[in-house]
């Protein structure tokens, strides 16, 4: 079903009316009421978002794993000894079980390696091109048009409340602020993600950032919040996340003094999308789950929660 | 002088007309021309500023400077045995030949030393109340009075342009942090500089960021550029510096495509501030000068450009 018309039904059309709605909605309330108890001025609205899995798919896998691999196998077509580094055969394989052993962080490591020598401008071209040719394996559709709709519309009443809204994930920051900004209308001084080093230099008089073979920092778990105190210096007051790898960013937010939000996405919805939390080795949801409650999380039901997942293609 | 009125001065009221001024107004009014041929997007109008001498005064040693030395003053009344340290007992006993030795790097080490095991709260609570406190040693101000006027105009300029201004310091990002909002109107989201390694860490249930013993970036130099494409993703069009600290920023501005400007403020008026460039050891003004011409450099004479420093106390 398509989304409602906001004139008639508020700000969160794609929403179904529930338990998760209705605390953003009352959230979103009491922080934006001046002179009331709980009032935040605007500076301090600071919403940070994950990505992979929360503002969109990331089932079979994250979307930096076919990224990667599109390039590692053309870089493996000019060099087959690249085939024999373990690592590196997995995921030329699709071999599962190892690209499970390796885990996020190999997917990180991939990363860096089939990035390493380009200039930012040479890399952002690179990836625009890949995302607007690139389709999911099984849903048929461009991975941009795998962002989730009720969550853009979340990320929009936000901003439209005086929030500033972030994303930060585990994917690599530069993919996503090739999309970032069109997809979810955050610019890329409002992502942040994992990164590789890199070099200032000037090539033929021209100055240019060049990505090293080497991780910067991989922004998962406990890392998170120290990021955003890197990037942001302040601590957020809404986080939305859906795994474990998330959980710490939302403890960060949900133990800080005045009001607070912290959601996580339940993928509960094998028929419009996909069922999943603990059993996603890559990226399990369980300890957010399991303590919910007593971390203050609110657990948002794709199924339940959300009207519509994506956007009309 | 006092600032005149800008009502009917126009907006850089502490500016002299000059060629510096009308660089500015001259750059502004062109990428903002709707449909004009160097039209620049709002979302695309990065601007970036040093601090140290750019936006603030940095003599006779940066601020940095008397902030890292009191706290190592008050910890070494407590351990004695620090005071025997090289690099330490350099700043204890304010030996300026050996505080130059080990330049800037080594006032971001005991920054990163003096503050250890401290929380981001803790941090940001100590360094309020010494800056709203601790007064220059010669002019007899707060530091934070030590802010240049005309670039706090230049800064509130470029926003009602569109433009979205930041700053990229080799200070250390959380002293900045906890005076740019107030004075030069910049976010913590805005600023960028030399940083140390954190860690995420539960204490009695609240999440806190833990600041540990050892830098994680010292943003000078090329770093700066490396870290204007992490924390904001964009080549910025305006960059204004003072030093060859600067250099590297001010080339990845200018050798951009697209209309770009580039700044250096000279330190040109021992009568209001201090007249020092290829001779101040830790943070020389050498090749930007030289070479302004070369480079695209507009260079602005304090002595000559501005009408006033300061604001009145």
């Amino acid at each position: 079903m398509a989304s409602g018309d906001p004139m008639t039904e508020g700000p969160l059309p794609s929403w179904n009316d529930g338990a998760a709605k209705s605390a953003i909605l009352d959230f979103v309330a009491r922080v934006t009421k001046e002179g009331g108890a709980e009032f935040v001025a605007p500076a301090e609205r600071i919403a940070t978002f994950d990505n992979d899995g929360t503002l969109w798919c990331e089932q079979p896998l994250q979307v930096q794993f076919f990224f990667g691999r599109d390039r590692l196998t053309a870089l493996a077509d000019a060099d087959p000894s690249l085939k024999s580094r373990e690592l590196f055969g997995a995921y030329l394989n699709h071999d599962m079980p190892a690209i499970v052993k390796f885990g996020k962080k190999g997917l990180m490591e991939v990363g860096a390696f089939v990035h390493a020598g380009m200039t930012e401008d040479e890399f952002r071209t690179y990836a625009r091109d890949w995302l607007a040719t690139s389709k999911h394996p099984k849903l048929g559709r461009l991975f941009t048009q795998l962002t989730y709709l009720p969550q853009v519309e979340l990320l929009a009443y936000l901003r439209a409340s005086g929030f500033k809204t972030f994303i930060v994930s585990g994917g690599g920051i530069d993919l996503i602020r090739a999309f970032a900004e069109e997809r979810y209308g955050i610019p890329p001084e409002q992502v942040i993600g994992s990164s590789v080093k890199t070099r200032f230099e000037l090539q033929e008089a021209k100055g240019e950032i060049v990505k090293l073979p080497e991780l910067n920092s991989f922004d998962d778990r406990e890392v998170k919040p120290a990021n955003i105190n890197l990037h942001i210096g302040r601590r957020p007051i809404l986080a939305f996340g859906n795994s474990d790898g998330d959980l710490a960013m939302l403890r960060y937010c949900l133990t800080g003094p005045g009001p607070r939000l912290g959601l996580v996405l339940h993928h509960d919805d094998s028929a419009r999308e996909f069922a999943y939390d603990r059993d996603f080795k890559l990226s399990p949801l369980v300890e957010a789950l399991d303590r919910a409650e007593d971390y203050g999380i609110t657990l948002v039901s794709m199924k339940g929660d959300w009207r519509t997942v994506f956007d009309a293609a």
